[in-house]
């Protein structure tokens, strides 16, 4: 993870590093190995998802069907305005929206994305994109993402339709489940 | 230009050297000053578009209404599937869609964009993609990207709707026409 | 409205013939206010709302930002599949979506509607469609729309932009405000 | 066909009752197979689809992967603009889509559509549809739309996505072929 340059947020570290110790008994272990699968997936894919490391995207938070990430945009991301550029908050949503079609640990990608901007953000800016699940009927899947600003001002709204293909995203989960 | 590390196209370049020496006398001067205006525009973009030049995002191509890119996908640019990010294949449409709707020199800014993945692509393909003008009405339009592989396969279609706001891309090209 | 032919749901009726009756202390005026705009701008519509009297489209309730309807698919509403044509889906939802936009009383109207579908439905079978305004940036708002069946399965997903243009909806609730 | 209130357009019905016997020499079978199992396809649909007859939309042209419809703008069609009902356009897209990507003889079903509103239309006026299929993978298919009044102006543009499911439009056609 180190070696793919890949910013693990700290506390997200910290929880990733505890694994299945946070379970309470009131915990169902249903939902325990839902939240540890989730957990694996998205390690296997901050091991690997090159694009979204050298975009400095931070993982914050992942559960069944659902992540958070975060970027701060860079002088090499704006636009003529001086403002992010869209592809760049698009790569933000769509990576979030990534994250959450895998943590059920079979390998999902995207069909077909939609983006509306609704504000501008700034060099400098930190965004924070909310995936959340909105339904998975069959292989497909349908997740909204929410990207605010530092201010927790809306700034542009994703919705995601993913689809089931072969495969799982790490064969350790899978092993161990 | 050089500083903002953009790479013209050569054949492009050579074209906007002679701006207007292609002209002919069969072209009536309304398009010939149409086709200088979109040129104008497209190099004032080009001077200032950190995010695209980041990218490696080449202009091969502009006209009214009309642009075409070129992006070759880096290993900084692929995903766990290591095929391109899916923020990468919209980030290069979203230019092209950019700098079409732009070509008018009233600044335009994106509002929706909705993109379908077709085929992936892998690790040092080149990616063209095509911005076409399908309507302008009132200060909204509506522009359709396609994008293919090395093979002019389809990879993705995108649709991109912008909205004129106040301003002009250039101003040496207003003064000028 | 009866001369409409728009079939006012029973419960809401009952809520739109006591108007303001309903605000306790405990909300304060400004919310009541915007209430009873939302209201009076529904009623409003439903008077001269030829194509959802047709479709028999009933409003279940509104407030500021959020319409709820319900549709039941008739036989001349069913595809090739005997089950309900996309459009009349789609209908439902947009209608849902156009009361939700117009609660604020300046008249909005549609730029641009995606909608997913994820179940067919059976003739008979009643449909309810939820608008909800996710963002109001200047004159253009972003509404989601889900539509359920009989068992409150996931339908369809519908996400509408809105542009404000000039006007009110209706005019005697600005004159009442 | 008549028990179903679909109304063939006059010229599309003579083309059909002539079926295979505007061949010419110069049209190579294949393509002379697709063109006759694109318009059996057409009339198995035709003879079944009771919410496109409903609202009078009318066949004017199909060939593999296109089909032209036209609707005239009826006093229950419109909104409260007394325009038509965003609904009743996206209806009308829809179903020259639904024909467009049927035209193969395999079943395909809308998966997603998205639709930009550009222009109104008064009562009275007839809007035509065209769909022209971008592409087909696998079982995944791409039908741009654009929807034109009278005046041969742009009123909508319409992208909707398919996916072919089992089974066959027409028994008939895939016996004959």
């Amino acid at each position: 993870m180190a070696g793919s340059g890949y910013q693990v947020h700290a506390a997200f570290g910290a929880k990733l590093a505890g694994l299945g110790e946070t379970a309470s008994d009131g915990i169902d272990s249903m939902e325990r190995d839902a939240q540890r699968l989730a957990e694996a997936a998205a390690q296997a894919l901050m091991a690997r998802d090159n694009a979204s490391a050298a975009l400095g995207i931070k993982l914050i938070e992942v559960h069944p069907g659902y992540a958070r990430m975060q970027m701060t945009v860079r002088s090499d991301m704006v636009n003529i305005h001086g403002t992010a550029h869209g592809g760049m908050v698009f790569a933000l949503a769509d990576t979030a929206f990534g994250y959450a079609c895998n943590t059920h640990n079979k390998i999902a990608v995207a069909s077909n994305c939609s983006i509306d901007f609704l504000r501008p953000t700034l060099l400098g800016e930190t965004l924070t994109a909310t995936a959340v699940e909105q339904a998975v009927i069959g292989r497909n899947g349908v997740y909204d993402v929410r990207v605010e600003n530092n201010k927790g001002e809306l700034v542009a709204l994703f919705r995601g339709k993913s689809a089931q293909i072969k495969g799982t995203v790490t064969e350790a989960a899978t092993g161990g489940v």
